[in-house]
């Protein structure tokens, strides 16, 4: 199954022309998207280009591509994006996003997979580049409605397995492991897995071969040369890709917006090796993101160094630690791990606790040890605790709010900038100027990124030379089509967002959103009344019931007054209102809603309920 | 009525003798609250302040003081302290918090009033340190209960006199601006002003002049050699007061995290003007705080010398400015502010527009803007926009969200730490050593912030060697008493928030916060049952109706049998249980519950309504 297509010399489909066209008239240009706006090219990267370049000619046809994303643009979370040749699809990461505040409930956000669905006759598989939910948490859900291969590193399919596991589906699905530098055949498309650093191991990314040329997609990526295992981003592949031609870069534009270079793991290591010593007789707790194993192997080293044991908290953290231990991607000394139940056997210095919870989720373990709501773990003056982490955006007061409660059990906490105890997974400014430089493609595509994100690199790509109207800032559900003469946006597919809530997928909707935040702000008021259908007269109520909207024992005075405005508005409608059901409930509703909003400056949900006798 | 007791050598009792205790066995000192902790004090520190002292001698009792604070301790907002000796009470500050996310539909939060109307006879008046909202905004609902005169700087008062008139009550208070080094008296106790560095014009510190010694506030403050008006904060009177002797120093935590200085705020205009370079023939938008006067004066400096009309928008900021106007805060070239109706008039090349919405505030003009819901401004590829703020934690998204749509209209859009774009209002940790240097205060109690933040001004008072034991993080309804000898927490007064909902003070209360964020997670469905009185059998229903749980359109599946089982279950009642409606209602609950759960893993409100027929 895993083919080196690289090392196949008759496979000449994949091999694509030089791209020769790199600031040239081109025949075909009045196909690009916008055309009409002159642009800047930058002299130095056109010459350099111009040298590789065989003479120009007018380009040959070839058979159209397309890349359709269904998520991660404009937003960070639930990357997913289709790449359709021919009669042949595949799928490129299925992730999940988090739910803001604006969805309040909702558990997890799905991508809208009805494209893929409807097209599943073509989906010849499914391609990781890596394990973490915002790039795999959606495949169980897809997997339960279309069925296709998975690929990708052991890592991914390690935590891949783990899910579908829990789905009860994993005996349905072909989970293929991929070495980098392997590819995979997707009908006439090919993958071909390639070495990237990250925060997760087994991190890749994709050189995509079509018939219409190269397309390199970085997956998640940064650049680290010294990480603590699986060696360097493949530089030097995605360099032999650019002198051979690409056709287009998709790029990871998380950390567009941050000059120079993200710094190594290493460096991580080399703060909490200053901290093992700070923390002296104390036990040290560390709080991190349980897919980041390499964090982990650090901690472990130092703690095996230091001759403290380790014990690990937090559902997540021990499920990625089993898998990573189990697939060689964690090594640890004999007698390093301890069971928790067994902590309380050695003094404070001799423990480390690393666990969930470096993001103030409510749930975490170290959530609930902050709130003295952990059953075996108890704060004290003897902690010495590391956040390791930088909160993500939407976070900082559930992060804040825990740093204070485990201060105020009399523990040093560790959680700033300063001390360095995390460095991001994702690539700066000059990586992403260093990832152009190699592949140098014709076309770019931003991804992974909310829009701010996408702009920054976009002029990233403007600064290394790529013409304005070569870049491509999409939207999720754009059909982005490209012969490798022109690329532009053709046509648009169903996309969007599917809200899973318990076990319901899909069953929360706009309106049900709606409802809720309006509940939420104001609470509801119901009035129920009785009509006898026979007489049309009221022969029970007007009763009201509130909730979420005020403290009703202690507001009879507004109460009071309402109640008596129903009756009066109710004995105010004749036999014939009374009959008309809807328009009866729009009096209530109206009558109720002014005097609530006059006395109150309030706008509670009001339901009148009408009861038939 | 304001008397510079500073200047009038007969007012002995305001003059504490020299603090000849630090570092000395003490003979009240048993009396702290935690002496057994040892503690290394600073040697430098302790020489220094030697140099100066007395000879050591006993403690002379004196009249004691009470100091309790009733907001702005483990939180950013609703700042408020009493001052409390013999039978005279002061204020320091009224402020307002803006509500969390735990928190929904609530406008406001005020401090409890309970202590300061029980003890309205005392209240000798209110001091204010400056016109920001976390400091003046619960002013007005504390006047409507007590009855006090109001002391503060122009600015301060200006803005106050605003907010009484909105609330109707501007005729019934006494408002009296106060210059720096000015004290008034507030019966056995003095206010002295002192002129400090802030985001605003017109702040304040304070010391607090009373029988057992002197207390400097510092009120919100930051080192500013080089402010854009009003002069340097005082450091000569603040040293001044050190070397006579300090009882305690109260000083802002906000900034305790941060190393360093903050920078000055001229530093934001050399960063204007390269941007306003930058914008070329583009309209310039920036968004900012409406009460840094300081900032827009900077801005319109600036348009004024680039030949640029300045429009001002958003409600606040109008009003800020034309109080900053008619009081000389702000200074403007003639011709140069232009009503908004006519900016149209000219080319974006020659318009600067201020507004409000930095925090990407939903309602604000900024957020319209960029929505594209604004009546006045359209964003287009001719704006370049400045968010001249930094997201306070809880705003990040919002901010975020307000730069996408921006940028999605074409606009440049700078937002980022890298453009120096803003600066803070609160002193760092350079700042902070500073203060303690001058007034080398022997007691220090951390207010303003987070109990992270004040765990920081903490530990950088230990290392200016101040004791550990002579250090009070407090919280909000604490009696922190001392007679200069002794400081320690002696009692507790009620102290909380009350939540301002509409036209509701405090009739949001926790029952109804917690039924709000039920009804958002998971919505609610209604059961109505009609039972007729006489017979006791059901005559009507049972009807369902949900909202904010399931769209019942499209989930008839679950609907249907959750009906027939709420028939099932008032089938099975016997006369006896439907006469019992209270554990009827929970049956019902708990039967529909159950099965809601099973089916969906969520847990909506139920709510049964039983109506008598």
């Amino acid at each position: 199954m895993n083919n080196n297509k690289q090392s196949d010399p008759k496979r000449k489909k994949f091999t694509v022309r030089h791209p020769a066209h790199r600031g040239h008239q081109q025949g075909r240009n009045h196909h690009t998207k916008k055309n009409s706006a002159p642009h800047a090219q930058n002299p130095q990267y056109t010459q350099k280009s111009a040298s590789l370049q065989t003479p120009k000619k007018r380009e040959q046809h070839r058979t159209p591509i397309r890349i359709i994303p269904l998520g991660g643009l404009n937003e960070i979370g639930k990357n997913m994006t289709v790449f359709e040749c021919c009669n042949d699809m595949f799928i490129l990461d299925c992730g999940l996003a988090f739910p803001d505040s604006e969805m309040p409930g909702v558990d997890i956000v799905l991508p809208d997979f009805t494209y893929v669905e409807r097209n599943a006759d073509k989906l010849r598989g499914i391609v990781i580049t890596h394990g973490h939910e915002d790039h795999i948490g959606g495949l169980a859900y897809l997997l339960k409605k279309v069925n296709a291969p998975v690929y990708g590193s052991g890592m991914a399919i390690g935590l891949i397995k783990h899910k579908l596991e829990e789905h009860g589906i994993l005996n349905k699905v072909s989970l293929n492991v991929m070495e980098s530098r392997k590819t995979i055949k997707m009908g006439c498309m090919a993958v071909e897995f390639i070495n990237v650093n990250h925060s997760i191991p087994g991190a890749m990314g994709m050189a995509i071969h079509t018939p219409a040329g190269v397309l390199v997609h970085t997956g998640d990526f940064k650049v680290d040369f010294t990480p603590i295992d699986g060696g360097p981003i493949d530089l030097a592949r995605f360099g032999e890709l650019g002198s051979r031609g690409v056709l287009a870069l998709m790029s990871d534009s998380t950390n567009a917006e941050r000059p120079g270079y993200t710094q190594s793991e290493h460096k991580v290591g080399e703060s909490f090796d200053k901290l093992f010593t700070k923390a002296g007789n104390r036990r040290i707790i560390i709080a991190t993101f349980s897919s980041n194993i390499h964090r982990v192997q650090q901690i472990i080293n130092l703690a095996a160094k230091t001759g403290r044991k380790v014990a690990v908290l937090g559902r997540s953290m021990i499920n990625v630690i089993t898998t990573a231990l189990e697939l060689g991607y964690l090594e640890v000394p004999k007698n390093t791990i301890i069971d928790i139940e067994n902590m309380n056997q050695y003094p404070p210095e001799q423990i480390v606790l690393i666990t969930t919870g470096s993001q103030g989720e409510p749930m975490s373990a170290l959530t609930r040890m902050a709130m003295h709501d952990h059953k075996k773990v108890n704060i004290t003056p003897m902690d010495f605790i590391i956040i390791s982490a930088t909160p993500i955006p939407g976070n900082e007061k559930h992060v804040t709010k825990v740093v204070n409660e485990l201060l105020k059990s009399g523990a040093e906490v560790v959680y700033e900038a300063m001390y360095e105890v995390h460095v991001s997974g994702h690539a700066c400014q000059e990586e992403l100027k260093l990832m152009m430089a190699l592949t140098r493609p014709k076309y770019f595509i931003p991804v992974h990124g909310e829009y701010k994100h996408l702009v920054k690199a976009r002029n990233i790509a403007l600064e290394m030379g790529i013409p304005n109207e070569n870049v491509i800032i999409g939207s999720i559900g754009n059909v982005i089509e490209t012969d490798g003469s022109y690329m532009r946006v053709v046509s648009q597919v169903p996309a969007g967002r599917v809200l899973v809530d318990g076990l319901g997928v899909g069953d929360v909707g706009s309106i049900v959103l709606r409802d809720r935040k309006h509940l939420a702000e104001d609470g509801l008021i119901i009035v129920v009344v009785g009509i006898d259908k026979a007489t049309n007269t009221v022969v029970a109520g007007p009763d009201m019931i509130s909730r979420g909207f005020v403290y009703v024992r202690e507001a009879e005075e507004l109460m009071a007054p309402a109640r008596q405005l129903m009756c009066h508005t109710l004995s105010e409608c004749s036999i014939y209102e009374l009959r008309e059901w809807t328009s009866l409930k729009t009096k209530l509703r109206d009558a109720l809603s002014d005097f609530i909003y006059s006395k109150t400056k309030r706008s509670p949900m009001i339901l009148p309920i009408i009861m038939e006798i």
